[in-house]
This record gives structure tokens, C-alpha cells and sequence, in this order.
């Protein structure tokens, strides 16, 4: 199979146009047809697959970074009549199990991507469905905070993917309803099983939509509402945005990938790769207006990170176990930290800590056993000091490696590693780490800045493992080994519940149950079987279903 | 296959025995191995089978009704060298999906249970582990709030699933570790992963255990710990139990099961049961020293509730659709509701209230479709109008049937709508119903009392649909032959999702994300395949895994 690449850019999209018109841009989507990332299928009715989503997903970083003047996007449809018709079924009826949960949970990250603008970067998104939204189309239509339904007897919203597909409005759909839209559990129940979707003022009268708007007013009703919602952003007006300019990326043939400051290296007799962040080689610039620049070490990691997950995930499904590493100068990490820290209110620097946010969030949600490997030479300080606690489990080194004239290992806090990364939860890493323990939370701020040796470090509860020279190869061998050899699944559902402890958001609902129940039902034979309805769409035939409840 | 009958006493236990020592309780597990349901396995070690976690779901039951001197119950093993292997690996090699499902389902609600008598009852559970307690031994242990290990250097807890089994710790376990126990997410993860479990003092420093205790000290601390948690008990010491007689239960053929409150129907052409509760036929007595027996109508009426929905559960599973019907006196329903509110504080009192909350959770988690039908002669007061609320969709007939000379239909609520039955989420039915308009939930209570008509209920957002005679008929036909159409499995996922809004606590996490995890994984192919590890466990052969990550 062709490698997926999650990089692009608004040049090369073919499915999406991006319109500006002073603090308003719109996002339009225009799929092409012929533009599936695969072969054996058309993308009718603006239907999308991952190629469509990753346009989208580039397109919703583009406007935080490039468009420091835009404060409302509006996403509507470019064809005739329709909005969208959501995820191509064909698609998904040819798609393997691994590909299909690999697909819901980007286009689910995607939507949550615009929730935090709107939530975190005075960029607000608006849908203005002018046609009908089904299925996905109206998941994303939902992971707006304003639905405006053009009130023309014809244009619908719905979610109809139980009755005619056996399986889910799995894309964020079924949680934004109950728990962002608040529509009644009946109501929902009814909509949820109606091919036809709802229309109009009833639309509105069940919380579906904010708005329906008669054909006569809706383009102005929709410049109103844009503009209305851009006037409550706090972006700057006359700010030059950030290039996202391409990445710094090479692959070294079947054997790594390797970014400016992460390489991601794999060793597929033992079914693992190696993620190693690189701290910068130079401090901070002394002025944020300095740092606008996409090879600004924070936004430049954060970005060839994010392409490293994305890229395993999708083009390494039998690397199940991941080991983090990181190699570097601790100071020079914290040197940036402490500039992130001091110019947060700039908009820059708050686009790019939401970035490493949410880049951190989509390591949380990734299915492959983590591992942080602390040794001498590493940097696992402030911002990269997460990734030992996103992992599943940490070793670290004790002491100097003899012959070796690096400094012991050591793990440094900063004011990062304490608010500015919570996980999807709500929850910092060290607050889930410590959920049964806020003493030791706190016991861990006392000591923040101080570099912690490995006997500290484990003293203090923040690794799980410190050994010695003598110890270090065999223990890290044997660990690794091991948890290569148990089934992926299981380890899948293990961490997945293991990683989230404590409160929920509506974001772990939809990577945690919706998602859980949408895999169970990917695997049915009543959605995927031969005679499942999954398979049998557009055909004709009706499926036949084991009506067994489970 | 044979009946599965949820009905037993303790006359009759094979794998369990209770012993008495004033307000201590033993509830020893002393498994016999020939006493599996089903033909094929051998119940080693103390490790069980649906059949086990019967009888101790009735020892739990009975210990809150017919023991009210009791404050405290020790969990403890009958066998030497043993506490508990956990659910029996053969037993679950052989099972059907379903039957898996089914089983993790139901002893997830026994351990609910066990956490419910220690926070609403007064009865604390404690686990005395006095030998190896694996998988689901230790998830039980988990499920009491204080457990002791003995240090004896071969006495261990572990959750080996995912390495020896492929599958996770389903019943509870993942879950309670890390909200419960709240063990440190890395720890929790090593533990999880190791075979052999954690010892003694580890196991205290882990927090998996509450205490370690030398051999020397076992019996004696077991026994001080017992007295100390019963002395904290409000449970009255010298009252009477009430005996929980046989229910007064006959199968019609293969037609109904009919109890003397309730009657569950079956009509498999159309894929349905209805279940139909009756009012008592008089009101309650004057003092609640007269309530004190099984036959009271609200103890008598919610254990044969659960009868049938565990009935409907384990033997009609081909029955998606259930119907919720009710008939009688309303103004009986609503004087059982004032005497459970005037003596809520007698032990008694209190414990059929909690009851009716745990058969009415047990509902929301039945993966069934359910519609309430209100019609004239039904009486939706009260604690019945929970089955109302309890339903995805609910239809209400708006007058009087022609020729028929019962009231209109109504819908009328009580104080118990308002707080004594929280779902498995906290909210009471009516919250989760408002939870996206409190002004909603404020305007309903305030017609608390009313017989509220169906226009007017429709009006207030209590029911989903209300028809006159002239549509009824076909309306709820068409709707009732709809939904049996669609996918079960669609169907399960969807309701799970739509009937749960809002706030999460460690019981929904285990029915919505561990439950959801668990049975994907039950799904697979590594742990349920001719390879996979389930299927291959004690036969020498070592699994084979296809390693793709999903």
C-alpha cells in the first residue's frame, strides 16, 4: 500500500478552498471525486475518506498560525445542494478493520482541532449547512459552535448510520450530541435512527442546529453571524501570520524518518521503533516578535512530532511498541520553556503551546505501548519531560555510562509540565500520574527546575524504573521484549484504559467509549460481514442480520 | 441450552457459604469444581463461572434483607493455598460472545452491588486474601473496600489477562486500579502486565492492597479489622431480617414468564418481549413495621423486575426490542411512593429503595431497545414513571380508548423521580433527560403530583411521541417494526452511548469504556481464534498473534 502522508498544503489541496475576506475566512469543501486516496471508489455528494480529512486537518492549522487576523471561519460546501454526505461507504466497506479505526480517530482529532480554536485561539468556527449534512457531514457541522440550517425544505441534518449502515456516528457523533448539543436521550434516539434526517424549525426545537435561516436571508444571515463571532475574538488584526512552511523530512528507505529535530527509527525484527526528540541547539531568540518564524524550535519539534505519530500510525501498524528518547541540551529545552512561559499571552506562543498540546493529546491517544528510555545524554526536561509521562512506563539510567563523559541522566520540571499540557481529560500528566497521590504532585513542584538523578527521580514517583550499568541493558532488553510478545489488542484496551484516569470530557468520551463501541460494531458481521450492511450498501441487497443481542 | 436461572438460596449454594458471628459475616468462596453450568470444565481453584457469581450476587442480596445485624462482611477463600483464580479460562474458551458479554456484564453489577452495600447500606465489605488472587479473584477483592493480603511470600494479586490471555482484566478491574485504588498509571501498568502478580509489602506500597499481614497476626487482624468496620455500621442490631422467599414465578411454554407484580412476554416472530408491571392492588401498610416482608409490593415487584430483565438477558437474547408497559392504580404506585419517602429512614426501608435503584440501573444497561407504551389503564406514577424515563422512546396515548370505559392515559410524578434513583452517572432519569435544559427538569417538578395527560406530558418533554386513537395503532406499529429492523449491534452501541449524557464515575466507566474495550477484544482474532491465546490457554500451544496495532 501506498504510504499516507498527513503532510500538504493549501497549494496542493483538491477538495478544499480557503476564502478570505478580512477577519472572516471560509473553508469550503469542494471534494473531487476522483481524489480518494484509494483506488475503487468516488467521492460523490462532497463523501470523504482520509485524504479529505487530512486537507481539512492542514487547512485548520494553517488558519491558527498563517491568520493571526481571522477570528470566525465558516465552513460550507462549494456544491449544489448538498453539504456533505459524510464518509465515503464504499470506502469503508473495502477499508481493512485497522485502516477504518486509523480513519475515525484523525477525522475525530480533526474535530476536536476545531473545538479547541474555537475554545483556545479566538478562532471561532460557524457551519453553514446549505444543503443536506449527513452522517459525518453533520459531525462536522457539529464540531462547530454555531449551526446555521439553510430552511429550505430540503436541507436536512441527520445521522443516519444506524439504520442504513449498522454502525455509528462514530466520528465525535453520537457524544457531541448528547453532551455538546444537550438534545433530549429520545430525541437523540430518534434522530439517530432516522434515514431522513430533521429539517428546519424542528431542527432547532431539538438542538440540532442554532439556526435555521430562510433562503432569502441566509447569505446575509451567515455574513452577520460571521462577523459577529469574529468581533468577539482577541486575535490581532494587523499581525503577519507564520508560514507553516514544508518540513524539514527525509526517509531513509524502510529504516527511519528522519525531521530536523525527531527521528523516528524503526527495528521491525523487533516490532518496535524509536521516537528521539532532539533539543535545540540554541537558546530562545530574546524577543517573542523573533521567534514568528515556523523554524522556531517548539513549533518546528511540534510539527515533525506530529508527523512521526501520524506517520506510524498509519504507515507502521506492526511497530506496536514505541520508545521514547531524547538527546540534547536540558538547558536549551528550558531556556524555551521558560520564553513560552514569559511571552504566553503573545498570539504566537499561544498558538504554538495549544500546538505541543494537542500534538501531546494525540500521543495519549495512540495505540502502541510507550516506553521512555531516560539515559545519559537525554533532555527529558519541561516540555519534553511530558513524554516520559505520556508513556506507559519509564526507565532511567543511574549514574554515568562508564567511558562516556556525558553527564548523568536527569529529568527536570518546569512551569510546563504543571498547566499548559493537560491531557484530554482535563488533567495534567502529572496530576494523572499522581491522581491518588496530590501530595506527591506537589512534592514533585517543590523540586521544580532542579535536575533529578535517576534514584530521585523514582524516589520522587516520576519514573518507574532506575537501574544501573550493570542492570540497564538486560532490564531494558527483557522489558521490551516482553511487551513485544503480548497480543496488540489487549494491550490496545489496556492502555487505553489505563492512560485516562480520573474526569471526563467530552473528548475522552469519543476516544473512549464512542470509539470503543464503534470498533466492537466495525467487527460485526452484521456491519462488515459478507452480508453486513456495510458491505451490501448501494448494491440493492438488503443485509441479513444475526439478530442475537450482545 | 439449558435455562439460566438467576434464582437460588442459600439452601441450594454450591460454591459459597456464609457463616454468622454477630454483626461479622463470612462469605467464604469454596468453589465445587463439578459445579459449572455448563458441561466441559472444571471449576479449579476456586475460579468460577456465571453460575458462581450467582449465588454470590443472592448471598450479597440477602445479607442486606435478611441480615440487618450485620455491618460487616470479610470475603475469604474456603480453600487452602488458594483465594481465587478468577473467571474460569475454559469456561470462557468455549463461550459464546454473547455469553461472554453476558457474564462480565452481570458480574460487573455484583461487584456494583458489593461497592453499593458498603456506601448506601451500612454493610462493609472486606476481603481477607489468603492465597493467590488472580484476574477476576483479585477483581473481586477490588470491589470490597478493604483487602488483606497475607505475607506469607506465596499469597499474591495479580491481573495476568493480557499476558496469559490476550483479553484485559474486564470485570471491573482495569477500572477500579486506577479510579479506586488509584494506582500510579505506570505502576498499574507493570502490574497489569505481570503474570505472576505483587507481593506483600509491594503490593501495599503499589496501593493494590490496603494491608499486608504476617501469618502469625492473619486470623486474629482478619477478625479485629471485621469488628472495626461493623462497628462503624448504622444498621440496627436487634431487628428482624426479612426472609427473601421464593419468587412466585411460573413459565408459560415458551409464551411469558409471569410473576405476581409483573408479566414478560414474548412475541419472537416480531423480535419483541413486553414487559408489563402491575400496581399493587391496596395501598401500603400503616407503619413500616408491617412493611417488613417480602411480599411488600415494592421489594416483591423489583425482584421480579430483575428476574425478568436478567431472563430476558441470558435466555432470549434474539428479543432486541422490549416494551415497557405498566397496569393499574396509579394512586397505589403513588401511596407505596409516600410510605418509601415517609420512612426512608428505617433500615428497611432503605434497603428496598436501594434495591428498586439497582434493578432500575440494571435496565439502563441492558443492551435491548426499550419503549415505553402509556396507555389508558397504565399507571407511569412515580417509581414506575422511571420506567418511562429508563426508555429510549416512549409514546403516550392521548385520551380515553373509545368503548373503553379506564382513564386517559397519565403520567404522574413523585418525590422518588427526584433523587432516589440515580443512574449508574449520578443524575436522576429526569436530570439525564434535561441535562441540557435544568429549566425543564425545575418545570416538571414543580407539577409534581399531577396526572399529567399526554399532550401535557408531551408538552413538559416527559414522553417522546403522543397519539390519539385514530394513530396509535399504526404509529407505534411502524415504530416497534422499524427499530427491529436495524442492526443489534448497531443498536447496542448507539443506546450505550445515548442513554449515558454527562458526568462519568468509576460504574459507568466500567459498563461504557472497559465493557466496550473488553468486548472488541473478545472479538479478535489473538484472543478467540483457533490461535489465539483464549482458546489455546492450557493446551501448551503458544498463541499466535498477528501483530498489526489497531
Amino acid at each position: 500500500m501506498a504510504r499516507i502522508d498527513f503532510q500538504t498544503d493549501p497549494g496542493r489541496y483538491r477538495h478544499w478552498k480557503l476564502r478570505f475576506d478580512g477577519p472572516v475566512a471560509e473553508l469550503v469543501m469542494d471534494v473531487d471525486p476522483d481524489g480518494g486516496l484509494f483506488e475503487g471508489y468516488e467521492l460523490k455528494l462532497n463523501s470523504y475518506d482520509l485524504g479529505v480529512d487530512i486537507e481539512l486537518s492542514d487547512a485548520v492549522q494553517r488558519l491558527r498560525f498563517e491568520h493571526p487576523e481571522v477570528g470566525a471561519v465558516v465552513i460550507r460546501s462549494g456544491k449544489e445542494g448538498v453539504f456533505c454526505a459524510g464518509a465515503n461507504i464504499r470506502m469503508l466497506g473495502k477499508a481493512s478493520h485497522g485502516h477504518k479505526v486509523n480513519f475515525c480517530k484523525f477525522t475525530n482529532e480533526t474535530r476536536c482541532g476545531i473545538e479547541d480554536s474555537t475554545a483556545n485561539s479566538g478562532q471561532f468556527y460557524l457551519c453553514a449547512v446549505n444543503g443536506p449534512a449527513a452522517g459525518g457531514g453533520y459531525e462536522l457541522a457539529v464540531s462547530t459552535d454555531h449551526i446555521m440550517l439553510i430552511d429550505d425544505r430540503r436541507s436536512s441534518v441527520a445521522l443516519p448510520e444506524t439504520p442504513l449502515l449498522a454502525v455509528l456516528p462514530g466520528t465525535g457523533g453520537l457524544t457531541r450530541v448528547t453532551d455538546k448539543r444537550k438534545v433530549r436521550r429520545d430525541l437523540a434516539d430518534v434522530f439517530c435512527s432516522t434515514e431522513e434526517g430533521v429539517r428546519g424549525r424542528r431542527a432547532v426545537e431539538w438542538r440540532l442546529v442554532d439556526e435555521a435561516v430562510p433562503p432569502s436571508a441566509w447569505e446575509k444571515r451567515v455574513e452577520e453571524r460571521a462577523r459577529e463571532f469574529a468581533a468577539r475574538s482577541d486575535r490581532p488584526k494587523d499581525a503577519a501570520g507564520v508560514v507553516l512552511t514544508p518540513l524539514d523530512r527525509r526517509f531513509e528507505g524502510e529504516d527511519a524518518v528522519l525531521y530536523s529535530s525527531v527521528r523516528l527509527e524503526f527495528d521491525r525484527g523487533a516490532g518496535r521503533a524509536t521516537l528521539t526528540v532532539l533539543a535545540p541547539q540554541e537558546g530562545p531568540p530574546a524577543l517573542p516578535e523573533a521567534a514568528r518564524d515556523a523554524a522556531f524550535w517548539p513549533l518546528r519539534m511540534a510539527r515533525e512530532l506530529d508527523d512521526a505519530i501520524l506517520h506510524l500510525r498509519a504507515n507502521e501498524p506492526e511497530l506496536g511498541l514505541l520508545s521514547l528518547r531524547t538527546e540534547g541540551d536540558a538547558a536549551s529545552v528550558l531556556a524555551h520553556d521558560a520564553f513560552l512561559e514569559q511571552h504566553k499571552a503573545d498570539w504566537f506562543i499561544r498558538e504554538v503551546r495549544h500546538n505541543l498540546k494537542r500534538v501531546l493529546k494525540r500521543l495519549d491517544v495512540t495505540s502502541r505501548s510507550m516506553v521512555a528510555l531516560i539515559e545519559p545524554g537525554s533532555c527529558f526536561a519541561g516540555t519534553l519531560a511530558e513524554l516520559a509521562f505520556a508513556a506507559d512506563r519509564s526507565a532511567m539510567f543511574i549514574g554515568a555510562r562508564e567511558g562516556d563523559n556525558r553527564e548523568p541522566a536527569a529529568l527536570t520540571l518546569s512551569a510546563m509540565n504543571f498547566g499548559a499540557y493537560p491531557m484530554a481529560n482535563g488533567l495534567t500528566r502529572l496530576g494523572a500520574r499522581f491522581y491518588g497521590e496530590p501530595e506527591a504532585a506537589s512534592r514533585a513542584e517543590g523540586r521544580l527546575g532542579e535536575a533529578l538523578e535517576a534514584e530521585e527521580a523514582e524516589e520522587l514517583g516520576l519514573v518507574t524504573y532506575a537501574h544501573d550499568e550493570t542492570d540497564w541493558d538486560d532490564e531494558v532488553r527483557i522489558m521490551l521484549e516482553e511487551r513485544a510478545s503480548f497480543s496488540p489488542d489487549a494491550l490496545t484496551g489496556m492502555e487505553a484504559n489505563l492512560r485516562f484516569v480520573g474526569p471526563e470530557t467530552m473528548e475522552t468520551r469519543i476516544f473512549g467509549r464512542l470509539t470503543a463501541w464503534q470498533n466492537w460494531i466495525f467487527q460485526r458481521p452484521n456491519a462488515v460481514g459478507e452480508q453486513g450492511a456495510l458491505k451490501l450498501y448501494g448494491s440493492g441487497v438488503k443485509p441479513s442480520f444475526d439478530k442475537q443481542r450482545v
